[in-house]
């Protein structure tokens, strides 16, 4: 029998004590589990950004494998705990967002708020779940204990709003920046789906303190120092500039708001 | 049977070739180590930062687990190679105080100095005992080789003096900085019980270019840019500011010197 | 029998999700891998880096250990996927010169290029052939099948030039940056026997801006704030300043240009 495989993504860093005890704590209860780190430099509470990493690599894991995100800016106030059967995985983590990408792509999701205090590190500490709610359940998830003892089912999972359309949905909608990789391309939210026509449209992209205006299928399209969108490998677009650090130049992370507007009037990208 | 489960708590960083070396070493001589990484970020030579971060996760892994920790200033120097049986734990590294925690949780540890070469990896370099004394000692260990032949006993090994008293222990005591958090916390050596009736004293607790004399039960009680005091979850007394670095604020790291005085003619706090 | 060892070697650093697909691509093919980071720290597009990284690291592995170097900035060109069986161990990776220490020690190495579709994850990217071709790759190895399925045997792998000689090679080589420690000592391609009677020599080494003109055996020989040249525990000639970061000094990285110069004329270390 394979061992069974524990991801784990999380705002942590990996300077800290953290990781490693959310680690121990998973080898005491289930000691063949097999953890993986996914990221664990996710920006101190951008929920966003963690669901978004967690998406672009739960995929790539055999199914069943079971995730645990820890982005929690409610710890110890009353959002809930979460267990997530969907897209032929598990998962586990605070109710807050972190898992809308496999609630949105798999419609026969089951999930159940967690409450099972036998299964907890005692005593509960207010401020570290990871170590004394979720990585307990996680690792006896691993171990067997079936979901049906782990809590309830829940009919209304938080998912995060990625799109928001404006007042006027023919000329406008906004968005977030879900990351920004190692060269400060900056992902957002939008999808190319989302802005219809986009290579012939005359827009304008707002984000941070800057203003785009140009679409590149290519890099090798830009010119050097130029401002543009792409359709990044995520299919999201991405605000990029040729050469340089595009996050840096517009003064933006994880979390800002991406405002995208096209109609009549806005100047058009040569002038 | 479950695999045996060796830690690392080093101050190599990730970006070199050293944990990789580590890692390879382990494994080619106990195949089957479950090997955990703790922290690689310890401030390079910052042996109090690394006992503290050892501290504070080893409790979290099921008794018999064996913890490396290479915090090694004194490496190729007369400073005793350390095999340490104490809290339920094992402990492998230099003897300059990086298991201060263990030893003063559990008054029936058992100490050896390391003197095995045929344990070693040959040739064994003068800058590189991670390498080449401690992770094969850590992985024989694992591998079921008894501790009585990895050297005989010693009785005094390397405390860190973690509170040092004044003159005038009633006035004032000092300590040093255990570690900085990623939100630029400062978590002092001081426990509150070091300072009695704290919450009612008038004080000053000097640290880098700074002085605190505000002390808070939590950090909504704060103002905001205000700095202070508060016990943290470690259970040690931490220099906070509200939703600003105070680390960076008072230019200190792990290492340096905390001194903490309490007497009349002190300004009052409200002043 | 003891678990396949898979260790990898990348440019990705660790905040995205790239590592973590990895990692997930390989579990689902050979679950039993025992994967293990030597860094993802390495410079993006930094061959020289990666392959002195990797090469410190392999020879501490036990023999027939996997190792995927992923640094390869020509993914979607020509570049040839390359699996190696060198030095009692295998390399799977972009044909760029990654594995260039492994082909010189071992002069019976035998290099393929990878040409096995049937095993690759699809659809394969444009972008991202760790994922889909070279973890593959790598797993079904650990899995046990045999390389001739992998592809047809090839006599000219790349390597890295790491000395050139100039026009008078009696008076002057020149290198690269192989890395930068974290503590800013750069350490470069040439050997201390790639300069004959070195410590009795007048010479020049520019780097970055800077001219070094010091031999140094050892650090305690040198002044403080000197500049000086240094035969580092890996065997290769390091610019190093006291107490201070060489790297930053002299504004150079993994990849930069060294040049060494040794003839009548040359200004003595000690005007």
């Amino acid at each position: 029998m394979p061992r069974p495989i524990i991801t784990l993504t999380t705002d942590f860093g990996t300077s800290d004590h953290y990781v490693g005890a959310l680690k121990g704590v998973i080898l005491g209860i289930c000691p063949e589990a097999q953890i993986v780190d996914i990221s664990h430099e996710i920006k101190p509470f951008a929920i966003a950004q963690g669901a978004f990493t967690l998406a672009q690599a739960y995929p790539c894991f055999p199914p069943g494998a079971i995730h645990l995100a820890i982005v929690d800016p409610g710890v110890g106030s009353r959002r809930r705990p979460l267990l997530l059967e969907a897209d032929g995985h598990r998962f586990v983590g605070p109710d807050n967002g972190v898992f809308t990408w496999a609630l949105d792509r798999d419609p026969a999701w089951r999930a159940r708020i967690i409450d099972a205090p036998a299964l907890y590190r005692h005593p509960v500490s207010s401020t570290f779940h990871g170590r004394d709610v979720f990585a307990p359940v996680a690792a006896h998830l691993a171990r067997g204990v079936p979901v049906e003892q782990m809590g309830g089912a829940v009919s209304n999972p938080v998912r995060l709003v990625l799109v928001r359309e404006s007042s006027d949905p023919a000329e406008s909608i906004a968005g977030v920046v879900l990351s920004v990789d190692r060269f400060g391309n900056v992902i957002t939210s939008l999808r190319r789906e989302d802005v219809p026509e986009l290579s012939e449209k005359q827009f304008e992209l707002a984000v941070g303190t800057v203003f785009v205006r140009g679409y590149r299928k290519s890099y090798s399209d830009a010119d050097e120092g130029e401002l543009f969108v792409i359709e990044g490998s995520s299919g999201y677009l991405e605000v990029s500039i040729n050469q340089s650090d595009a996050a840096v130049l517009a003064g933006v992370g994880p979390g800002d708001s991406v405002f995208f507007r096209w109609r009549a009037g806005l100047v058009p990208e040569s002038t």
